[in-house]
């Protein structure tokens, strides 16, 4: 059991920045996000790309903001579990119990919820009845060991990088034949990877199906065939061992759904008068998950409601001490 | 007459951001200032020391800081009106007017006051009961041309850095021997300057009186004597032509008086459930000047307020439009 003053479910921008605002005020924190890395959207979605809307910096890259506020964090060394993701939240007289799918369990007097867009999960092709009939029966929304594939019959849908550099890795890499079904006659994924992917076709390894979708799943225990419908209204069958459907992620709050939040418009609302409190005692939310009139989403944004969220919550750790903010400019950072 | 979208009282770190995120609004700004250059407390006050809490800088020094500011915003093309103290306030039909003590007037329909901590003042010696009658006929709180003086008989009073500059800077200038008051024995100015008002003071340039302080003044139309008090009660009458007490700066919200804002706790109460508007609409206030409930005196919140501000202050300059935030890692910068 991990035993800290807050826990801070997402180590994005506001999660990573709240850990040094509790730490002026003397708070430890433990951060806990599903990602295997720190920096959430910033490091998942555009870690290469410069952002020009944070004060202070005309320009600066994602990837370099998360490694500053890091930087900025390591004073008050912060615990991380990463690559779990939280599923279950008690409370327990005055302790929360946040607990992962991993089994990790967290306890602390307070929570802060920097969820960003939440966790992120596998877009489904929904229009297929019978589609949870065989998801890991030989549908895999993510590829995490692609060896385990090589010598098996692989069909893949989408049409953006994900799907391409998989397509184009198990073309390489693969002894049999593999399929590519894409939507559109137009593919999203980089240049590049287009013209990778038509000679690897020239060369006999793909066949690739656009302006198709697959349709309808068939088998009996496990998928054995996918059928795929070409815009000309013609169906094709293709036997296969794995159909990797790739369209992307799609956010997610269902890992909140026990906790007894008001949620509005997938996020989550909180008291914005004072401290950004949800309306469970004890819980907070900041930056992009949390919502009020007029809120923005923006990572600025974020960095103050965590500011005055960890006011708050220096009142809950310590209801009888009283504690007067410090200007780091005239005392400097004392870490733990 | 300068007219623009908003006009930003104050130059400070939250009235430089100010002027990017109304910018990416499509807004423009004019921003007075009564100091000679941009970043308030910044480079008036401590532009050598590093900050610590500005949200992604585990260090920057203020004058850095204001820097950078200054770069973000200037793809806006703001305007200046430096070293002019905002003095005049009106409304005229749905637009406001701003006048200067120097007669500068900006028209714009919306108003935001970064102030901090408001205008300095000098800090007087106010137990001087017949001060005012000198002030200006022999009393000068500021030194503007120091080469008048030379030829005049001079006291300096106070402990500082700001006093032992000047009374070094005449000591060695000036033709007669000029006089130090200073209330303690212990100067609270950098040590090297106290060692050479000392130096000076053995080379016969200088008359110190410590532990002393001017408690009375004397003259017909103007000043010709003040009265040094020692400790051990001793009275010391010293003739001068000038007087310079340098007490250093108070802040001062005096020049909104005439605003008709609602004042608490010398800081403008605003509106924090949405948009850190004042009680004149139309009027909003961000950063260290103004209070709510919670309120931190920190610039990474004047940096949120101002954000929020400008999308309020974007539907009273365009009542008829609507528009909706844009995501500058999206977009990138448009300047004007």
């Amino acid at each position: 059991m991990i035993k800290t003053d807050i826990i801070i479910i997402g180590a994005g921008p506001v999660g990573l920045f709240t850990i040094f605002e509790a730490g002026l005020m003397n708070l430890r924190c433990h951060v806990v996000d599903a990602a295997p890395q720190v920096g959430g959207q910033l490091t998942e979605i555009y870690p290469k790309k410069p952002i020009y809307d944070i004060p202070g910096f005309p320009s600066v890259l994602a990837k370099d903001l998360v490694d500053n506020l890091m930087e900025q964090a390591a004073p008050f060394k912060p615990g991380f579990t990463l690559a779990e993701t939280a599923i279950k939240f008690e409370k327990k007289d005055s302790l929360f119990e946040v607990t992962t799918a991993e089994g990790t369990v967290h306890q602390a007097p307070v929570i802060i919820i920097a969820g960003g867009l939440g966790s992120f999960e596998p877009r489904k092709p929904l229009h297929i009845s019978n589609l949870s009939n065989y998801e890991n029966k030989g549908i895999l929304y993510a590829i995490k060991e692609p060896d385990v594939y090589l010598e098996k019959q692989i069909v893949i849908s989408g049409g953006g990088d994900s799907a391409l550099d998989w397509a184009i890795y198990f073309a390489q890499n693969q002894k049999r034949k593999i399929s590519v079904v894409h939507r559109s006659s137009l593919f999203r994924a980089h240049k590049d990877s287009v013209s990778k992917l038509y000679e690897l076709e020239k060369e006999g390894k793909i066949d690739i199906y656009t302006d198709s979708e697959v349709v309808d799943l068939k088998g009996e225990d496990k998928l054995e065939t996918v059928v795929i419908k070409r815009k000309d209204g013609k169906e094709i069958e293709v036997d296969v061992d794995f159909w990797f459907p790739l369209f992307g992620l799609v956010p997610s709050l269902k890992f909140l759904s026990d906790w007894g939040l008001d949620i509005e418009k997938n996020s989550i609302k909180v008291d914005n008068t004072l401290d950004y409190q949800t309306n469970v005692s004890g819980v907070f939310a900041v930056g992009d998950i949390n919502t009020y009139e007029g809120k923005l989403k923006l990572i600025l944004c974020g960095f103050h409601e965590a500011t005055l969220a960890v006011q708050s919550a220096y009142k809950i750790v310590y209801p009888d001490k009283k504690k007067s903010m410090r200007y780091t400019t005239v005392q400097g950072i004392q870490g733990f």
